[in-house]
């Protein structure tokens, strides 16, 4: 996997100087296969490496509960960018910054942002670097390019699953969004949040493609559960485990409004949403995820009854309506 | 579900003796069908119930973690009884006993049990109720009863997943055990303990079964994976995460032990030891699971690769012989 910067030398000089014994190291999914490399050359400091073998998504699931458990003195997190401001334990982030060249799939955007020519970019922090470059061509074509900064990520034109408010910052002054990532996870996400003609240039497989379509059907999707969950009368509101998805204040409010709608509702404590999990309780009729809403948005079809993200289910109750709701953008909290 | 007792009375009275003003409620998998009815039982006493809805298989699992982390201040725990000498937390432990009735099944396991005279009993928390009435069955007929008790778990003749010690106390001077509970799961952790014939006589689909064939089947399959894992170079010994599947100690003796075996290790830190979890680590070609031998025993056909007991990865850097293990019982830790 020699596209990412793993950054074994700055992790090295980190933990000698931290002087961690026993360091626990968390990848994510697409990453996991590079962490037994790197948990060898660490090993090679005199240090105990502990890989944690749990599913991985996001800096909201940052392993400090484990890490404590398990006795480390350090967490070195790959693949994503610090995201809670407060950590308590100690932890470092391995952006794993990718080593890909992106022109060329750039280039293959151009001919599909064709008709428009102001240009909002965003990418994962895997990508940051290439956006001068994007730009540049961009540019070179007589377009006007504009990067959001809001400052609730780590850096300007970064989006994250559940944050893309860089690039809504932006929405109103652009006609279209360039995206720069692999597959089409952000590219939906930029395009379900802005509401704006979204484009990815996939420097992984050197293609580039529109993903309205994609998007739209998510939308239908999505008011297809709200209609589904409007008729449903036992709710369970579930309240994420993982540390940086745990809105419990959120969730209780989420119970109140939906009583008040006439709803039965129970609350539900959970670490890994999956369909498994929640087909055990067969007389609950829709679930409202408070913890990822990237679950509800992009695995619907895997689960077997609605499942709402917090904002779909206030359009259920009818403290917010559904044209309001597609204007703020689906993943917007 | 009216096999079961909830014990809906003694737990209204214990959560207003304690004061509790928030409780996490935790069933095992067959029993969450039943969690939004109690929880709602609990919430009519002015408590807010969270239900746990991550999987739990056993005591060990006890969910004290994520009751702090939501503020909760009891925990109710269902199916199982206590397990761990130490909490941390408040428990109740509601051990769900059947309300079924066994003689029928007992009666026909009578035959199954001819050729034998001295007959061990073992049962599950949830029948314990029962033994004396299958005794009495039993003596009728004019066998032996024993019935073991070694003080490691709650009550004499009680036998968990990865706990058998009460039925292996009496082994030697029984021919056969005679297991009553559902399913086939516990009768087999007896026959693989105790390599004594095993009956199961089952009160909620009231039929009576020898458990040996598949027992052998389950040893012949444990071989293979131990001769697989013998050819294997690159190892990954699982600590658990779950509060009572937790020995970092002994997964780091197993590390030593394996590396002085010519083998590479890596040691990976995880909370549900799942198929896809372990598949995104290719490099690994077998994995020694500390945390609940039972994953290993009875899920093995689900995983890609070997994934051995603590004992069985012994017997593959001869520090303990096949034979020596089978005589051991492969659940004995």
């Amino acid at each position: 996997m020699k596209q990412f910067d793993f950054e074994e030398e700055r992790i090295k000089q980190e933990i000698l100087k931290l002087g961690a014994k026993r360091v626990l190291i968390q990848f994510p999914q697409g990453l996991k296969p590079e962490a037994p490399r790197i948990a060898k050359t660490i090993e090679k400091l005199g240090v105990l490496p502990i890989i944690s073998a749990d599913p991985c998504y996001g800096a909201c699931d940052l392993a400090t509960a484990d890490a404590e458990s398990l006795g480390a003195d350090l967490i070195i997190h790959y693949g994503h960018s610090k995201l809670m401001k407060y950590e308590r334990f100690p932890t470092i982030y391995v952006e794993a910054r990718a080593t890909l060249n992106v022109p060329s799939a750039v280039e293959k955007a151009l001919p599909m942002l064709e008709k428009w020519n102001k240009i909002g970019l965003a990418t994962t922090v895997q990508h940051l670097q290439t956006l001068d470059e994007a730009r540049e061509i961009l540019t070179r074509q007589g377009k006007i390019v504009l990067i959001g900064d809001t400052g609730r990520l780590s850096y300007p034109g970064q989006v994250i699953g559940c944050d893309y408010s860089n690039a809504v910052s932006i929405a109103k002054d652009v006609e279209a969004f360039l995206f720069i990532g692999g597959g089409q996870f952000h590219a939906i996400g930029v395009a379900l949040s802005t509401s704006k003609p979204t484009v990815v240039a996939d420097p992984y497989d050197n293609t580039a493609a529109l993903v309205d379509k994609e998007a739209e059907k998510i939308l239908k999707q999505r008011w297809a559960q709200i209609r589904e969950a409007k008729e449903a009368k036992t709710f369970a509101v579930l309240v994420g485990l993982k540390p940086g998805q745990k809105r419990l204040e959120e969730t209780l409010q989420l119970k109140e409004k939906l009583e008040k709608g006439g709803k039965i509702v129970h609350l539900f404590a959970i670490n890994e949403i999956t369909p498994e999990a929640l087909m055990e309780f067969p007389s609950v009729d829709a679930f409202v995820n408070t913890a990822c809403p990237r679950i509800s948005i992009d695995d619907a079809a895997r689960f077997m009854k609605p499942i709402l993200t917090a904002n779909e289910a206030l359009v259920v109750v009818g403290k917010l309506s559904w044209e309001d709701l597609c204007k703020k953008g689906l993943l917007e909290s």
